[in-house]
């Protein structure tokens, strides 16, 4: 299934074909809404792997396996472009991504890095994110590379993911945890806070409560959105269409919390939700 | 592979064979130092599905069907016996395995069940365990069949599992968390306190100062050791090796956290561990 879609994709790009996003769980679709947003007229097929999440606390090795396989459905969607909406697949996987994908594919890791360095003030970042986010260096590297002499201090954050997925957005053990998990950033006086994980917007309400209002919150999702627009142009792969685009999302497990957060996390009816099943790679 | 060894199984107890245990990750681990305790003759084989943990949080056709490789892959090490050491796979899945599983099988709901009546003045009972446990209603179901008029109450305590193996087991958060799970049941005026998820045991040392002095704590992985061995004596299963059976951890995903945490539930060491690679049922 992969050849035939790489063969196709590289004898004619189908500018009506759906854009395909993936995360390990429903986070990714505040990337689908930033998207939606930026780019109304543009079907989109979009993945979560809620069978096997998280990934964030699981081996790099895992993750690419896990990774490929979400890549390998969308491709068998006949999707013209990806976007790994998921900091730990982008930070784990997406090399090699760039390497075999047939169809253009992005992370979220490279519009995150780019909303942070905006401000030209940023200096001192901070990032919060999953153990496999951090322990990867992805962002660390990124800065680093595109800013001499940034202070960059990376916090894994484990608990923040079943906070979100519990709903305790509001609750004062959340702030408490947030406060524990902050005060080493706090401490080397970060300017920036960047919230490199897609489950992580939705703390940003408890997150400005706490934080000095002088540091300032990077969340991806719009960069994101823009990225994928300055991609689909240079390919020449932008929809014709006009009117409203379609919303496909698949769950590799359906439960009615997964629906329930899915709404949440893209503040609008998510349709029917289907089930995926995916192959091993 | 399944039907070979359903096959040997029938006509040639193998009582020199292993024990195999398994679980969504390393909980189960707190079953096999049981085991060891009172089997220590016994060779044990133990998977944890490290790659799609938690079972917990995902829907009972998706534990069922991750539980079903579970059981194959134990099958095909030539297993002479089972364990279900993971309480939301036993919820969903035990009923199905008595049925089709060629070796004798068993969970650790009865067991747990069985501590907690133990005492004959359990009366007002609270359970606390995953979402997928306390939604199949199986605790509630097998205590209320074995006593009448008892008084049953469960919680879903979906941030234990992330705490515990973030290792905060003594962190003031924790603490505030567990009070406030705990409320709704101390409000209940609950004597026994049944630790229904093979994690729980580390937290017995909070819970005892949260806790009234006069609710009793169950956790079952002692009685589950017991129950496991009748069951070995009934089928005529018992090693006849002297000496200190061997132990065989696999994971399906292997990480320096997980190795970790394995130690903490073990309380020994673990010896070499393996990565599994389970087949799609």
């Amino acid at each position: 299934m992969v050849d035939e879609i790489r063969w196709i994709a590289r004898i004619a790009p189908v500018n009506d074909a759906s854009l395909g996003l993936f995360d390990s769980g429903v986070g990714g679709l505040t990337v689908v809404r930033a998207v939606q947003d930026l780019l109304p007229g543009e079907d989109v097929i979009y993945l979560g792997d809620t069978a096997r999440l998280p990934y964030g606390s699981k081996s790099p090795e895992t993750i690419r396996q896990f990774a490929a396989e979400d890549v390998d459905f969308l491709l068998g969607k006949g999707v013209k472009a990806i976007v790994v909406a998921c900091n730990t697949a982008t930070a784990h996987a997406l090399p090699e991504f760039w390497k075999n994908c047939p169809v253009p594919i992005m992370g979220v890791i490279e519009p995150g890095v780019e909303a942070a360095l905006a401000n030209p003030d940023a200096d001192r970042i901070g990032i919060i994110a999953t153990r496999g986010t951090i322990g990867s260096h992805a962002y660390q590297h990124e800065l680093a590379t595109r800013k001499r002499g940034l202070m960059i201090h990376g916090i894994a954050t484990p608990l923040l993911v079943p906070l979100i997925e519990e709903n305790w957005i509001y609750e004062d053990v959340t702030k408490e945890i947030l406060r524990k998990y902050l005060e080493p950033l706090m401490a080397k006086g970060i300017d920036t806070l960047m919230l490199a994980c897609t489950h992580y917007p939705l703390l940003i309400p408890l997150l400005t409560e706490i934080l000095p209002p002088d540091v300032r919150l990077v969340d991806s999702a719009t960069t994101c959105a823009e990225h994928l627009k300055k991609m689909l142009e240079e390919k020449d792969l932008l929809s014709g269409k006009t009117g409203e685009g379609k919303l496909e999302i698949y769950l590799t497990d359906l439960s009615e919390q997964f629906e329930e957060l899915a709404k949440r996390f893209l503040r609008r009816p998510t349709g029917k939700v289907r089930r995926a099943v995916l192959t091993a790679g």
